[in-house]
């Protein structure tokens, strides 16, 4: 009933630019409307929500969103076939990217706003996931982030969720304002700044251009959303602390450090390259990495150059960003920086207990010692979400793509990323794909937005058992 | 000084097939006698063995064989570049098989008969450091085989492991005699047999042919080779108990039942499709198949067929396989079977906790648990050799290697498998990586050959401190 009132969003800039299209929202609404009404109906209980009720909930809070959110697309005929409009719709919901449109800008703007919208709706939702609930379900370590919520203390799943869940939104409209504010003092149309806005803050990457934010030569537009993606990036929980006049918040934090070690060694290592390369000027040159590096570490995916130009090294060094990811508790899909860095400090660790075998040596992250079980939860994800890139390859070459693309499909739609490599690079779009690979991606997108565990949890015969 | 013993057995082949260079193996037998004689000299001490040296002392030894065993290649002007006589004796003791030699069948006999019985001797150190030492000093959960060893209790590392290791090698000899009289029967040369009996046994892959197994048409002489490809890839503990008259000990074993199982799954998934594209007969297909899989799962690296002429899928799986590689215990690399095993039971064990957050659920085999210390050391060499892998990408594809050789090169010497994708696939060599490439990957064959651990532990400031 939500997404019923969420589909109605674009009727006044579909009304505005006289596409014709609000009627196809209105039906879509209506049928959202009455589907949801009869679900309520049916399944409401009063009943404690329990950790295996709550896996399942998410992932069908995500697929019936994808699938009544392509009612637009498809009833306008705007994307005729039922694959592709679940394809994009589910690539929105999961603030992946991943695009199925050959030509963006012959599309209605009623629904090109929707599919930004999808966007921002999905990153509310992730918010919330990745700080007030996965936390609580201890999800691939996770529950290192339980203290971290703003809000009470949650202890049960249901009761106090809506207080953070509240808290967050705030934060997340008053930076999505900001930007759509600082965009259209670009030069940005209302409608542009809006949807680019909705793209940055769930580090989606759909855009109203085909050329994505190339189209704007603008180099003032650019770095505005260079440091909005690195601000979807970063933990809300650390917005939240900001706003709560903890000016140092960010300084203090080990993983947003990391963060933006990661971003400065990128830029390092490619921007050598692309200098030497492409730019001839200084400036360009360091814009141009910096906003691709980010664009995928933090999993947005918009882009401003070919990052296929660039040599094996740059787009090796991408395609490794492509895993790790945003910060927890950000909008960033990926592995998330603090996995990566309690990775690092596990094998630190490792190696000096083959030294001194007796002693016992914990992992630390600054002060902090983390403990064995978040250990062994991190090293689970990485482990599983290795695994599942491995099949992943294996289905996408099966359907008919060269290594390189289906590393780069599986990488782009697991990560959340969008744009991959080959044949699914930064100019390219998954239109190509066979059918079955693209119901393949989409479920990586699911999977891989929803950490993995709360939908592979589903496929468990011990999920099943009472 | 058991080198310089070692480096006068092809005497009698050069003297057989007159190739004029038995005066080499003279003067590289003796400079190593007298540097092995200076060496015990100065270094001889009564200490008792700590982990910590035995750490160095085993990365030493590989590093001193390759270099006094590269003399004879260096002195007889056969391998003129030092760069590339390391590379090869480093190649051949690491049980690799990857050549910077652009044609084999120039070399003279002395030298190829020494080419391969580097992989001889090398393998023969890799049984029992992974039997009888690895086990002890608890490298990457391989203290989990520390009962397994045959022979007295090793308890210390220095007094036990000669009896040990004397088992060992018997077996070794055994088998090694077996599969030369076998290859014999097949019409081999006594010379051929030898030399191919040293490459296979050691899961090492030098031929004394350009076109490796392929040379020999002989279905039989295919069959022979996969037989003991695939015993070289099982635990010598097994081999050493069905000598003991347990004969249903290869059944009971659940690493070697899924060793079979993944030869078993590669057949399927590739015999499909190399079946359907590439042979007539089913026979040619099997076999060649088996032969691709085996050859690669075990590490061995020999050839009967152009993989990269096979699907995208079909490579893919070869790719995986060569991080996988043997049992534990063998003389295969990679990361070993159990430990893929231990990682899916692992995987298993999470997503079970999820769904019972208060229940303890172990990682099991069979019936047997296995500790979580050994569990998490597996996952941390699981994460350490991806580390590494990737660490190795980035320094490949700066050297000038595209994504896909780079991804070949390093998998291939990483798991000391020897022929790899790209341009350093089963028709191509290593000749032509530039000289800073040769030495990273010849670092990457020692660091993949001790099981990561032992070479890095030398990088840790941690190991230099007192």
């Amino acid at each position: 009933m939500f997404l019923a009132v969420a589909i109605l969003l674009p009727i006044p800039f579909s009304l505005y630019y006289a596409d014709g299209g609000y009627v196809f929202f209105l039906i879509a609404s209506g049928i959202t409307l009455v589907s949801g009404f009869l679900f309520f109906k049916l399944t409401r209980m009063d009943q404690e929500v329990h950790a295996r009720e709550a896996f399942a909930i998410v992932t069908l809070a995500w697929v019936l969103f994808s699938l009544f959110g392509s009612l637009p697309f498809l009833l306008s005929g705007a994307i005729p076939n039922f694959t592709n409009a679940f394809f994009e719709t589910m690539s929105g919901f999961t603030t992946t990217g991943a695009t199925i449109l050959e030509d963006i800008e012959v599309m209605p703007q009623g629904l090109l706003f929707w599919r930004s919208l999808t966007h921002w709706l999905g990153g509310m939702g992730i918010i919330v996931l990745s700080i007030a609930i996965l936390p609580i379900l201890g999800v691939g370590g996770m529950q290192l982030f339980k203290a971290e919520a703003p809000g009470p203390a949650p202890d049960k799943l249901t009761p106090r969720v809506m207080e953070t869940a509240k808290i967050l939104w705030g934060i997340y409209v008053l930076i999505s304002a900001l930007e759509t504010v600082l965009l259209m003092a670009g030069g940005m149309t209302f409608f542009d700044a809006l949807c680019h806005t909705f793209g940055t803050m769930a580090t989606g990457g759909f855009s109203t251009k085909n050329a994505s934010i190339g189209y704007y030569a603008s180099p003032y537009i650019q770095y505005v959303i260079i440091v909005f993606m690195i601000l979807a990036g970063t933990s809300f929980s650390l917005h939240y602390k900001f706003l709560k006049k903890k000016f140092d918040c960010y300084r203090k934090n080990h993983e947003f450090n990391f963060f933006m070690l990661l971003i400065g060694g990128g830029m390092l290592f490619i921007g050598f390259n692309t200098f030497r390369h492409h730019f001839p000027r200084l400036e360009t040159a360091f814009r141009t990495t910096l906003f691709q590096v980010v664009s995928i570490l933090t999993t947005t995916g918009f882009g401003t150059a070919d990052y296929e130009q660039w040599s094996a090294t740059s787009q090796f060094i991408l395609f490794i960003f492509m895993f790790i990811g945003g910060c927890a508790g950000s909008t960033g899909g990926g592995m998330k920086v603090i996995r990566l860095v309690i990775l690092l400090q596990f094998v630190r660790a490792e190696v000096k207990r083959l030294l001194h075998p007796s002693a016992v040596i914990p992992v630390r992250i600054g002060d902090k010692v983390i403990p064995r079980d978040i250990v062994t939860n991190v090293l689970g994800f990485q482990a599983l979400m290795l695994g599942l890139f491995i099949l992943g390859v294996i289905l996408m070459s099966i359907v008919g793509l060269d290594l390189v693309s289906a590393f780069g499909s599986v990488a782009a739609t697991l990560g959340n990323i969008g744009p991959g490599l080959g044949s699914v690079g930064p100019t390219d779009n998954y239109a190509h794909i066979p059918v079955f690979g693209k119901w393949a991606l989409t479920f990586f997108m699911l999977a891989g937005r929803l950490e993995i565990y709360t939908v592979l949890i589903l496929f468990a015969s011990a999920f099943w058992r009472k």
